[in-house]
């Protein structure tokens, strides 16, 4: 790890240190989950609005399968932020959150097809497209279970937010016929960017 | 900067991740400065009582200057954590903070010269040294100027919390006839450690 390479950071990333702080204010005014997603979802678009701020080191596809690089754990683990890098043709298996969640396009595109579970089984309520600059939510309450793949040819990145440390989450994917499979997803990177060091700018 | 060998971050690195987590229960209760500085030099003297959670990365000395890596910043930038490094014979100007803070030695020693200002000019109060294990309080209401240098032969690492994000404080360096200098410290590292993947516990 190269510890002193300032120019891996854009002078930009200050988009995602004024994001994370106004997503622990909204958060610190002990608001509703609804309020949250709502107020969430304004900020989250305005962040994935400009394509100028994300390091090369965290949109960085692997030929193996889509990554999940973690960018900012709050201290209370009462968010995380992570960026979700498609390669093509790569697709997430049907999963849960248990937490809410927003997720918005920075580049590219995403397939996302909803689901419920009834009696055990699956249901697929919904198919749709999210574009670079669209924000969509998850969440137990609103619906929690989707399958989400790469809609475009070339790479896509996308933005996650969620109520939790969502690496440290147990949740579950689900198979065809429904049933359930216990998982925790962790994250791709050993080391998050520095966002905080404000004597450059 | 190699974001995929997990090798590189100690599993021990939890400890840390638990100090972040009980710190920022503490600020959340709301307490004074005295309380946060009693209760958090408890839970810094826990954290340094034990030498195996630092990534050697953020534990690096530079033969020209003592280097400040910052290892966590609080979403709202109520705090940070910032490990010290020490070369043979490397030390501070005399400096403030501006706000609190707490010193602890993991490694080695740390000499420290407190000062005070009256009437712009400076005065020495007291000379001491901190070793591995020890921990002591900075804050404007307690003292808060001094001079920190390298106390052993070797490299010296210590542990510091500030109740702001260090790097962005605008705060002052004084000469010997005591002119302050305004100065940001900012941070050496570009990437932080992930204390955030408890998917491999
Ligand atoms: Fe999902
Ligand atoms: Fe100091
Ligand atoms: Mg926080």
């Amino acid at each position: 790890m190269t510890v002193h390479t300032a120019i891996e950071t854009p002078a930009n990333i200050a988009r995602l240190r004024a994001f994370v702080s106004d997503l622990a204010d909204l958060i610190d005014q002990g608001h509703d989950e609804a309020a949250i997603l709502a107020g969430g979802r304004v900020l989250l678009k305005n962040l994935i609005a400009t394509d100028d701020w994300l390091p090369e080191a965290f949109a960085r596809p692997s030929p193996e399968r889509y990554q999940q690089y973690l960018l900012h754990c709050d201290s209370a683990e009462r968010f995380s932020v992570v960026s979700f890098v498609w390669g093509p043709g790569q697709s997430t298996p049907v999963h849960d959150h248990t937490v809410w969640g927003l997720v918005g396009v920075l580049r590219g595109a995403e397939l996302v097809e909803s689901y419920v579970r009834e009696e055990g089984a699956l249901f697929c309520t919904g198919e749709g497209a999210l574009h670079a600059g669209e924000v969509e939510a998850v969440s137990p309450s609103i619906g929690d279970i989707h399958r989400v793949s790469n809609g475009a040819q070339g790479v896509s990145v996308s933005i996650h937010v969620y109520g939790a440390n969502i690496g440290a989450v147990k949740r579950a994917t689900y198979a065809h016929d429904g049933t359930p499979k216990p998982f925790i997803s962790g994250y791709a990177n050993s080391h998050l960017p520095n966002l905080w060091d404000r004597s450059r700018s």
